[in-house]
């Protein structure tokens, strides 16, 4: 596939500085054509500093360009990077010069995508870079950079090394049906069909981290109105949601209310305050907020000092941390019983004046079980679309064992076991053919990269 | 002075590409020790790929640095760009592993400032690189490259050299004082003195135009409560608010409420609504609007149809558009007569559903009677600090002509002129020794800058 020559800004605007990336067959001469010196001679991996023009002729700004020549750069074409002064304006008038001169504006994640189309990465490493992109923690960093390195693809690449040999001895075992010859050994068949079901299994159960590491631990403040769910949030927040508000998602939107404790990520679900009322729209705001907090896997159960909490059940694997505000109030002593939960599971807080918020903060941290750092050995997936298809290959390799098992013909479990091999494939892109599904992959990228 | 070496983030975060650069004598040998790939034989204007590490050696991502070799550099030191993913964990152990080695966090404009200290660009080139930055318009950007390219540098170089030779004449004259001795001749001192004067002055005038191309004209809509002040602010930002947003001022707080129409910047005053009244708080208000509406250059005074004017005087030199919104409604008619205006600035609106803003837009061009794209061979006088040093180099020199004219001593002539020089000299930096007036210049730059 011919590629043509494609240009985009690659860093946010207004900063000190701006990157204008261009890459395809006439990077080069399309950037020469609006630059002030001679590139065609020059070596990759150079820089040159000279003025560009914007479409008319006149002079643009000063700019550094860093030149690469294929295959040695990020998309393995020719391309150049013009780093010029971060204005608005020169970065637009920048990209309409280069567009006048033959180039054209790039979709978003286009750059990857012919990485990944000139062999540069695989599909899930093209992924990582996403992900590395808009991580912000060390471990959703670690994540994002083991799978950029490749351990998932390799990983991966010895699971369908192992299932293809179980096919290749299926298929010779088909071959020769006919002489009755058996020349796999059924048993050692089903033993390696259970390993790699279990290896494979492994991978889709670390989801479950890797989405909470990805996208945070989800938490529901509950409580009744006026008990402070708001004021405690704001508290736990503190100083870290200026940060976070900082970092724009570069893959998805930004979520609100999410706070990082120690490197790890939680997200608050906004619930309405809980109260046996008559009113029918309040009740239904109540039910809502109760369906959020199944959601959630830690419940900040919150009431104030001498007051009830409210009568909610919680489900077993939900970790709750009873909450008793307004502290610092002087309030008349009661007789109110608090549930009882495990030590370490009641906070005297006041989230107005901060007292115990810290020891709140901590065990958010504790109770979450959260690996604040990962194991730079261990793969774990953080991708919904990873994880579908590793669910899918697990689905085909059960049927194949299922048939292998109630002796069902060779030839059908070795088309169960391709299906497998095809899902695994889909994740790094050796198996994928459909444009549908790489623009959907790329286009969540952002523009430049 | 010996300079320690500086690192800072260049771009914003949230971006594909983030480049944190590295300037100071250590500025190679720092990134080395984070760097995967040795750099002391490199020679400038190199790329470098390659990992680089956190500060505990762990991979942190993979990059490309830039290598500048001093004084060929941005800074005239030793410099580096490191380009890395744009995360803003990466960016901040990138940092820190940075600070490990050695290389302590920039001030902002610090690398400018160095660029100063180094001789690269003198001081109102380096005030140009923040203009450049924060420009957004053709003629904000046009006005930043003229002086980044050293044209009113030029032109006060010369300005200079005519006061030194002035300044000469008088004081071989005093040399020679007590043999009564007339080196000068007087008329052409006088009449030198004068070009001068009239060459600075035009410079100061600029000025105002600078000014309000700069930062904006200053527009007030003024009307009654509900004429639909608010909707027309809207209509006339339309799909630009947008697009002025997402522009941050590198250098100021963002403004709001400005538009840039045909690349002119209007600068819209809030104004609360005027009427007679007898509350005494409606009132405040209302004087604070006439304040406001002095100080624009431009007046929409709105009313709905059927509706009187209110009866505002304005200045001479306030260009008044006289406006009749709600033109879509059917009011039965009436005999009110509106104000008389020159002709085109009677305008009849419906902000509501934008008939007329088309025409509007453009009267607020036309009126305003900027220049949209400014003669590149006019220096145009955009900063503060800038106006202020010609005012007094200005009143200087009326103060050693006036001196002068009315035979004071030369030696007390001389003086004013030196005086005159030294204000001219402040605006490029040659005659300032000032740490705090640097210090002022520079912290209005952004980081990375």
């Amino acid at each position: 596939m011919k590629q043509d020559t494609i240009c985009a800004l690659a860093t946010p605007p207004g900063g000190a500085i701006a990157i204008v990336r261009v890459s395809g067959p006439d990077a080069i001469t399309v950037t020469e054509k609006i630059f002030s010196k001679s590139l065609e001679k020059a070596k990759g991996y150079t820089l040159h500093f000279g003025q560009v023009t914007d479409g008319e002729g006149k002079e643009l700004d000063e700019v550094l360009v860093s030149l690469f020549r294929a295959p040695h750069s990020y998309t393995g074409e020719d391309s150049t990077e013009i780093s010029c002064h971060g204005s608005a304006y020169i970065v637009q008038r920048l990209l309409e010069s280069l567009i006048k001169n033959g180039a054209r504006q790039a979709e978003p994640g286009e750059y990857t995508m012919r990485a990944f189309m000139n062999g540069k990465l695989d599909l899930s490493q093209a992924e990582a870079v996403a992900d590395l992109i808009s991580s912000s923690t060390q471990a959703t960093h670690q994540m994002a950079m083991n799978q950029l390195r490749g351990q998932f693809s390799k990983e991966l690449a010895e699971l369908r090394g192992q299932l293809l040999q179980l096919t290749s001895l299926l298929e010779l075992e088909l071959d020769f049906n006919d002489q009755d010859v058996e020349f796999a050994n059924r048993e050692q068949l089903t033993s390696l069909m259970e390993k790699v079901e279990k290896h494979i299994s492994g991978l889709a159960d670390s989801f479950q981290t890797g989405n909470a590491i990805k996208n945070g631990i989800p938490v529901a403040i509950i409580g009744a109105p006026n008990v402070g769910k708001s004021t405690l949030l704001n508290a736990l927040v503190g100083e870290e949601r200026a940060i976070v508000s900082n970092i724009q998602g570069t893959t998805r939107d930004l979520i609100e209310d999410t706070i990082q404790i120690d490197g790890i990520t939680f997200r608050f679900i906004d619930t309405a305050g809980i109260r046996k009322t008559q009113d029918q729209l309040e009740q239904m705001g109540i039910e809502r907020s109760i369906q959020a907090a199944e959601k959630a896997k830690v419940i900040l159960f919150l009431t104030e000092k001498n007051q009830p909490f409210p009568d909610i059940e919680f489900r077993d694997d939900q970790v709750v941390l009873q909450v008793i505000n307004k502290c610092d109030l002087s309030l008349p002593s009661s007789s109110y019983l608090y549930h009882r939960e495990p030590e370490g599971r009641l906070f005297h807080i006041s989230a107005a004046n901060g007292d115990g918020i810290e020891l709140l903060r901590q065990a958010l941290v504790r109770e979450s079980a959260m690996p604040m750092t990962l194991d730079t050995t261990n793969t774990v997936v953080t991708n919904v679309r990873h994880y579908n298809a590793l669910k899918q290959s697990i689905d085909a390799l059960q049927r194949a064992k299922q048939a292998f098992e109630s002796g069902i013909p060779t030839d059908l479990v070795a088309e169960d076991l391709r299906q497998c091999l095809h899902y695994l494939g889909e994740i790094t892109g050796s198996e994928i053919t459909s444009d549908d599904i790489l623009q959907n992959i790329f286009h969540t990228f952002c523009i430049g990269k």
